[in-house]
């Protein structure tokens, strides 16, 4: 088929990320990983791409009762920047049961990562099966070598449990995010925040924001904006209820009362 | 754990649906969905919901090759709207490999659904696993007896492909949006169109906007609120150039280049 929408995207990469999710969905995630690496070595992936730029590894950390959208937004942005490989990992690897009761993956399993250049911890309600100190260990190991640490909603809860957060300025879902405090993080009301190389979105649907913004800071502003026009991200919201300071006060107050904390930010996660 | 998002959503159809694609994952689709409905009769879950209002059957017609945010982002609003079960098919049912290698499900199997309240078809570039008469004949006999038939992106080409949208107006994707015409159908450029019981969204993200457009239709503009509250969709793109009149000429013209034909809507999806 003619990948049309990949020509923002170089077919060789397309084609090794495929052919990696291909393989793991047939056999172990390590063997498959180290497969597909040696598809293209580095030096001829960047002879191929006419560039000597490194293509960047870009790693969502995704896990069981996690929430779709937290990636699958800012995935549909960074699967189509030039040169970034989207990779999955979660702490058991292979097919992963989300919120719901979806299923996604492939993934490979998050012990077997030795080093990405970004690392993106996705959120959920439900946060326990990262909360094992084993698994905050290989997310704070990750963290240490990556060129940015990133998280969409209650993502930056993990993140800052795995203490990377100390001291940084992060965003989180409007209803938990004075959580962040717990860790040490400096909670942030933005819809995206950065500080330094912590990158964070808001809840849920501000992956999306986010996503656009790290594509930005990776590879330029032009290579995002021709994303934004290929998903048609035009937003056009038929109410005006997505954050607690807008929503009217009748929504509002339904909603602080489903959810006990809420209203100060204060919110539990399972963890 | 406490299901506290699914305050809005009644426990026992969170089970249900759960409990289906539990099953789904472990043996046939037909098998589990017959024993899905058994759990819980319509009279016995009316009464439990103390409302005898009829759930609301949401069914996602996904296929291999689809893009994942088209159907991702109005599940995460319509699967947390009261009293809605999202179901998802796809020609032959289980797991769906879709665009990027990416895999999701558990899904039914298309011909064994028997009616539904609302079918939904998303988008993608490669649309050939739908355009087959036995498929498209399963979307036109679904489309005949649903309250409403919807779709995001270019999933209104597979339907308008099916002959359900003859002489009615419909949303897709910019690029692709006078393809409409080859079926009969009327290209409206508008981000959500109505028409009758018809409805569709955009290209891609538009899928938010749409979804909250059909749940507030479905269940009322307080459940889509305080749905859009939940998600934090408050959307704060960091570039404009989400359509083709706003986006920067240079953004718009590198774009028109890469997809021949989009510059008159008349890219063509892979058929």
């Amino acid at each position: 088929m003619p990948e049309i929408f990949d020509e923002t995207f170089p077919k060789e990469l397309t084609e090794t990320g495929s052919a990696r999710r291909r393989m793991m969905l047939m056999g172990g995630s390590a063997i498959a990983a180290t497969a597909a690496t040696r598809l293209l070595p580095e030096s001829a992936r960047a002879a191929v791409l006419g560039t000597a730029e490194k293509p960047i590894d870009f790693l969502f950390a995704i896990y069981p009762n996690g929430t779709l959208l937290d990636f699958a937004g800012p995935n549909e942005i960074l699967s189509r920047i030039p040169n970034t490989n989207v990779r999955f990992a979660s702490p058991e690897g292979g097919l992963v049961t989300l919120e719901k009761g979806v299923v996604f993956g492939p993934t490979e399993k998050l012990s077997d990562i030795d080093k990405v250049d970004v690392i993106c911890v996705p959120g959920a309600l439900n946060l326990s099966a990262m909360m094992k100190p084993e698994i905050l260990g290989h997310v704070r190991r990750l963290s240490e070598t990556a060129r940015y640490v990133t998280s969409v909603c209650t993502g930056s809860i993990i993140l800052a449990a795995s203490g990377v957060l100390k001291g940084r300025r992060s965003a989180c879902h409007w209803a938990f995010l004075n959580v962040l405090k717990d860790y040490g993080a400096i909670p942030d009301p933005a819809r995206i925040v950065k500080d330094g190389r912590f990158m964070s979105g808001g809840g849920v649907t501000a992956g999306i924001d986010f996503g656009l913004a790290i594509a930005a800071e990776l590879r330029g502003a032009q290579a995002a904006q021709e994303v934004q026009l290929l998903v048609q991200y035009d937003p056009q919201p038929p109410f005006h209820a997505g954050n607690p300071a807008e929503a009217p006060p009748a929504i509002r107050d339904v909603v602080y009362k489903k959810l006990p904390g809420s209203q100060n930010g204060l919110m539990r996660p399972v963890l």
